[in-house]
């Protein structure tokens, strides 16, 4: 058992997609108050409304499709919407509840990122972009907060089923399945309930040492952090 | 909870050293049937004896003294017992289990290595090098066994407290309590069971996609896989 | 000798600040011609001025003071301001000569970094953010541009002298002296010329199998990549 | 120019295989004094007679086949004879000259290992482990030797071509083009003479600022350091 969740509470964003669902319903199963969230930008306002006083666990899930595109074709839009939906709350809401996560003197903060960054993805650089400013957030400020007993970490993840990227119609096609065959060592996608799993072992009183780490999640495609 | 254990064999090795009490009593707790193997060289009649039928979780659990030395005073007999206890052992252990695993269609291998060389600690290359060998022996594993439903890790520690690098009475000394405020963000070292919990997570039904994987578990003093 | 840049164009940004000088000295001194370019937002009609034709070498340099503040007292504008002087001209940038350099079958494109993103520097979580942003971009478009004859890496340097991070008055204070001593392994700080010969070596047409690449130059301070 | 070679003195191991006539022959040209040595096992005479005195260049270049096979199917032999040919004589090599290169206060030693471990190889598992154990080996010395000017680094290579892995009538073949198109960005093996140039730049004086680097040349295949 990774412990006993019925007094924490745990906050997870865009509750309803990527990673959402899953987390949310596993944290439930396992006792936890969840309050599920479903905001974009993270104004103060909304942070005040949703983070007081700070959750035990933050769970930051935030996607935007991928907005694949040849470097020299990039749009100025489809670049900003990147940094807008992925990084810019991401430091929004960590830096919310780091100073009452400080003065408690405990806090759990768990971003579900990509692997993207990790090896580099052609066609796909503005997404590698603002995964990558992610990634090396979370390392920062988990040094950061770890001598305040907070433990900052990223689930890095590929080839995990969700709404966003890896729809079901995607999976079933023939061109997708080859793809996986020769590039997943796994040979195969996950279930979005992998990703909650890990999460709850992240979240749990039993991970206080493992701290600034991006833990990539993807069948074997990439396992070096970045 | 991480899965229900009782049904499951797991041997470990090195059981009276290093995480080998923590992890075997912690799975012991979980339901599993664990074996407490105490063994050194892994000749074929100790791994047969062992390892036949191969468990459903084996742990890897390997231990030297660093022998620390500058590079220009590297003894032949310490260089070649690290790799002779951490080395080859692991390469033997691993060898075994794979075929019949592979044949049943499911396995995990544990392997506790080191940060070491991770980040890389002068006066230490030659523990360094056998950790790497042994890290990139599991990666390299760990992909190539992922399509058969295997997966093999690596917990990669450092500042956890045990027997062999980190006994009781080096931790109280002003000395160390100093060097660990200055490197370890977390500015502690944990305990044992927290290898115990990663080890646990590793083994449990719900990770199947994370594969050939080096994790490091040191504070925050190493984060960058190797 | 690394080649003959006699007949070579390099455009060179921030040309009098961060490696700048540096960097358009040693190539002007290889017999380059250099353009030393200070501008700062790039847009359309400065990169029209600056980039028409697309120089055979594109160096990237931009810096930015690291805005240091603990991560629940950063400032807007101070997180605004790095993703803007640093995250956004690089894209610009490379997003610019990346068609025509494609067109004509080779280029070459070297952005100045930092090994910060790679380790991690609590208190400096929005400049690991930006940085970490640019390694990730680099990596990405590495990757995909190699087949094209386009070598696209970053060096991500730190410990080296430079009027934006390690100014002369700094270097020589007592606390940065003993810094040094602690953390640097190579126990000081380099002069600006290790960068550019660095450069001039990625640079070279001796160097066309090394792409996507973030290269840690920092005194063993970060040797593992981000 | 990345300085006048003319005064230096290089010693070139396995001079005849691998990298070592394209190292050995460039570092000629540049003007240096190259001992172009073809050792296997490095015994103390062999050492004293190749490295009295300690040259200025040491270039560790050891090669071995893969030995592929599955996990399950390592044979003994070939498990040791990899760590014989690459991990052993490594260690015994900068272990000789390490003592009288910090006596001088200066020095360069450049192992020629393999990207192999960076990414991990199904079916070559020994290999990596050995490849791993040199590039953990580099690491640790790089940082101990740093504070006395001596400067060691590894070139961590795949797809470029040589006799030991990549010999001519393998390039050739349908399935190895293929191959490279699958999974090497760049799309092609590069000539031995860049492993050689990168080596070059590394044994400059305007290269003391990188100690302890895994440096991949790879063609984009790996870029994150192990």
């Amino acid at each position: 058992m990774q412990g006993n969740f019925s007094a924490q509470s745990v906050v997870v964003t865009s509750a309803n997609r990527y990673m959402g669902p899953a987390i949310s319903t596993l944290f439930e199963q396992e006792g936890a108050t969840v309050t599920r969230d479903n905001g974009r930008l993270y104004t103060d306002d909304e942070l005040r409304t949703l983070l007081d006083p700070a959750p035990d666990v933050l769970v930051v899930n935030l996607a935007e499709p991928p907005l694949t595109a040849a470097v020299d074709q990039i749009e100025d839009g489809d670049w900003n919407s990147l940094f807008e939906a992925l990084v810019h709350p991401l430091m929004r809401l960590v830096r919310y509840v780091a100073g009452p996560m400080k003065t408690r003197g405990n806090g759990k903060i768990i971003a579900i990122t990509s692997a993207a960054p990790l090896r580099g993805i052609p066609h796909a650089s503005g997404y590698c972009a603002a995964r990558g400013a992610q990634n090396a957030f979370i390392r920062a400020t988990g040094l950061e907060l770890a001598k305040y007993n907070i433990q900052v970490n990223a689930i890095a993840q590929n080839y995990i089923r969700n709404d966003t990227y890896y729809p079901d119609d995607m999976l079933d096609s023939e061109r997708f399945q080859a793809h996986l065959k020769a590039v997943v060592p796994g040979k195969r996608v996950a279930e979005s309930a992998e990703t909650a799993h890990l999460a709850l072992y992240l979240a749990s009183p039993h991970c206080t040492h493992m701290v600034g780490q991006i833990l990539p999640l993807a069948g074997g495609w990439a396992t070096t952090t970045g």
